[in-house]
């Protein structure tokens, strides 16, 4: 298995090598010297120079020796030929997280070098890593099995290289703190490099998981890790406990989405991001070319979910990419973002939807506490945040409509006058009033203005200045808007109108409503504000894989 | 409720009313009338025109009659307000397809008026449907209860209206055909109209279902609804029974994809579809306008997908839109469409992923056959189409080289000259050379040449000429591309100047491949295209909800 190779060892990048004794040496040089000193000097120069020249005569007689010295361990170790797929034996490659039940066994697995450490020549300890889970490695010279060829290869290799490593399992007395498999290590027989290190990491992956507290207390000890360059090596960023943890949050916000719809009767669909017209509202939308003509993105599937109601599917949901073309630079706005989308028919009355879009969004933050406890208290340990709280039991979400969120906020001392609508600040406020007064991080506001809803908002029967319609809060912030829609064609087109739109433009989507159209309404949440909101991470950035803004459409 | 507006009802456009004797005499109409004749139809004109005088004065009377006669049952039908949420009863609507199980019951339900047929004055049969269910609906003038001014009112109601209404459910002797539960009927006591129908239709339900054959085989006797036609009036074309079961079915195959998959350790992942750069090859990207600058339309996750797997996710999936700016107007090319997409790594050789493919396709087709047999059927009515064979059991997927396709081409009389690549027009000969002599429409080609793959593809270790990559098949079309990735960034910058890629121009992507990465590889499957073929729908824009291709952006 590749011996070839063994002697043409990865090169990776380390700084040279110094000696703490050195470090201090230099450390300690005098600054203004007197003749008689500068004269002892001279002469312990002059033997140093003689020492030097001795030493370097013994270190090129051992340096022969070594070379004379076969390397009996070039069977053990060494670079891989790049993987082809030359050959498959079908061995299992193991999984750290199981080391702890597999004591005496002999195992062979494929993991990141986190970081490694020499202690002299016979010995090195790694820390092996394979996405949240670790164990340490040990190396150590042994008669025909490891070299001191061997362990010096080992302990050059570089952090976040990749290995392939034959080693047994033997149980440790004294628990392993540096790692996430505690009571045993292993004693590593083979080590292999598969992929090494082309450059410099731009951080390590330990600064990268410090709590941002912990960074900011200790700036002289501590790199601290910022956003920005997180962003430009996301790559390196995304392989820290927290980010593994976070995107499979994420993937289970998802699940749990589907979950819950699914066994409420809803089918998925599949909408088209391509539009003929730009949809909702012309400001905010991106334009695309489309071969001879123009195209232009879905800032939401809110007309093909609609259309799907029309075309008599009921109850229909979708995950898919939104994007807004809105030069909003703030720690909440992505210009593309994924959308968890929902419409379904009404028998009698919209709040039917806000019970189900309710109902859905509770499933997800107790699906969240029961089953994701492990994920949760990692992403803590570098976002220290309170748990998420919400209201259970026969009372229920906590509802009030946009007149109630007012009077609490006049009542705070808000001037009644900036309130037509709420910004983002008393948005805030509000969710801190909440909070304080009944202990809930999540509410919803029914009842809006219809001033500040699009068109295809249902109005109140009795109060037209009003509308069918309602927004979700977590933690003070919007995360989910919907209504009950318009499914009258000829009031469609008159709230077009008075919006400025022109109904001809939308032809499609007002003649989905002529051929007769069930009462509906929907509602839809973003899944990384959700995400951002639950565990608090303060940046929707840290919730998307490959986050877009305006200034950012890399990596 | 609602009485007032009873008064109202809607005006469904309707063909001026006429008895079929009115129609026969018309139709009877001599041609070339002599003298003698003409004087004989001036008597009769004569005659007629009397006649019609006393006719006239005697409806008028009735009329008259009619209107002093008072209607006792306004408050059991009408035209209801349009829905704004004014109450809420919280009274159960019924399903129709649980109506076989409550003979008996008094039910309260929305439905469709899929289409309706008077018998005289005095009885109404209404076909009423909710998405493939259908139930027959009757209503007779009962004293004290139904009118004949609801009856006559109900008659009116236009198909594909929405009506609310209330009956009991009762046993019948014969079979209704014409129904889906064809063992009941409801005896309708109120009916009330939802949301009326403002035009004409462009076709009926009935004729959009009819299966291709037979609407061919009797132009004089149906209207044969050209493809155009429903893709135009999508909403419409997607009431039909047929409809309805492929997107449950377009449903069920995401659902089969992610069980898989979430079984097997993949996380889903979401990844951009703004792209900084033009991914993967120039040509067939679509541009966007990005604020100041420009964005391009991801042609898939490759990218990030490999990224997420240098990013230590291991195994990701994505169901996302995938975009292609390549103008061809085939029955299997859309401009977008949702691709299934995978990455994996690799521990020894890239038949592992290869493997893991095939073992999600055939979950799929094992829980099309298996849980979605009732969709297949309907379907089957409109389509006809020989059952999708794979093969199962010890022996497994069919797999060959592409060497071997090239063999078995030539053997069938191809000339070897022109298989360089295979065309679509050989790929469907080798799809019929495999089905009769292997009996399967499943099969894997591997080992495509490298001339033919994207530069991220992974030489094959012994013959620089050849990949290590695949696609699959499904009835002779291609449904899946796949291929070990190179993850060595020197090997993969080669491999991109040799292709006339820049590898400055996806830096980002480069360089995830510098700071390590595992062996790794994958494939992405079109959700359309595996749902057309396994169905045999004959063209992608069935498979597609809205379907987008270079000449249609609408509806």
């Amino acid at each position: 298995m590749a011996d070839s190779s063994t002697s043409n060892p990865p090169a990776p990048e380390k700084v040279p090598e110094q000696t703490p004794e050195q470090a201090t040496e230099q450390g300690d040089a005098p600054k203004g010297p007197s003749k008689s000193e500068l004269k002892k000097r001279a002469k312990e120069e002059e033997k140093k120079k003689k020492a030097a020249e001795k030493a370097a005569k013994q270190a090129e007689l051992a340096q022969q020796q070594a070379a004379a010295e076969v390397d009996f361990a070039t069977e053990n170790y060494g670079k891989l030929p790049l993987n082809q797929s030359q050959t498959r034996t079908g061995r299992e490659r193991a999984q750290i997280r199981s080391f702890s039940e597999r004591a005496g066994e002999i195992v062979l697995f494929r993991a990141r070098v986190h970081n490694s450490r020499a202690q002299g020549n016979k010995m090195v300890f790694l820390n092996l890593r394979q996405r949240t889970d670790s164990v340490q490695g040990l190396l150590i010279v042994t008669p025909e099995k490891v070299s001191k060829q061997m362990v010096k290869w080992t302990a050059g290799i570089a952090s976040e290289a990749i290995v392939l490593v034959q080693g047994t399992i033997e149980k440790v007395q004294e628990p392993i703190k540096s790692a996430s498999v505690s009571d045993v290590e292993v004693h590593i027989s083979q080590i292999w490099l598969v992929s090494g290190i082309d450059g410099r990491l731009p951080f390590s992956i330990d600064d990268a998981n410090r709590p941002e507290t912990e960074a900011e207390a200790s700036d002289a000890q501590f790199n601290r890790v910022l956003l920005e360059t997180r962003l430009n090596n996301r790559v390196i960023d995304l392989r820290t406990q927290t980010n593994q943890a976070i995107f499979k949050l994420q993937g289970a916000i998802g699940d749990f989405f589907r979950d819950y719809l699914k066994e409420h009767g809803f089918l998925e669909i599949h909408s088209p991001k391509l539009q003929g017209a730009a949809t909702e509202s012309g400001a905010s939308v991106f334009k695309v070319s489309y071969f001879k003509g123009n195209a232009f993105l879905a800032q939401s599937p809110q007309l093909a979910k609609q259309m799907a109601i029309a075309a008599d599917f009921e109850r229909v949901y979708e995950i898919g990419p939104v994007f807004r073309a809105e030069d909003s630079n703030t720690h909440r706005h992505l210009t593309e973002f994924m959308g968890l989308d929902l419409e379904m028919t009404i028998e009698e009355h919209y709040h039917e939807v806000m019970e189900t879009l309710d109902g859905m969004l509770v499933s997800i933050f107790r699906g969240l506490r029961d089953q994701c406890k492990n994920e949760i208290d990692v992403v803590r340990k570098q976002f220290p945040a309170d748990e998420f709280k919400w209201r259970e039991g026969p009372e229920g979400t906590l509802k009030f409509t946009f007149k109630e969120a007012v009077d609490l906020l006049v009542e705070d001392g808000v001037n009644r006058e900036v309130l037509d609508d709420i910004n983002t600040e008393n948005e805030r406020r509000l969710g801190e009033i909440v909070k304080a007064k009944y202990d809930t991080d999540y509410y919803i506001i029914d009842k809006f203005p219809m001033a500040l809803r699009p068109f295809y908002t249902m109005p109140d029967p009795e109060d037209p200045t009003l509308s069918n319609s309602y927004d979700f809060f977590m933690r003070g912030e919007e995360i989910l808007s919907g209504a009950q829609r318009i499914h009258d064609p000829a009031l469609l087109c008159e709230k077009m109108r008075s919006k400025g739109v022109d109904p001809d433009s939308m032809k499609p989507y007002v003649d989905a409503f002529r051929m007769g159209c069930a009462p509906h309404g929907g509602g839809g949440i973003g899944l990384e504000r959700v995400l951002m909101l639950f565990l608090k991470l303060n940046n929707v950035r840290r919730a998307s894989l490959f986050p877009r803004d305006p200034k950012r459409l890399e990596p």
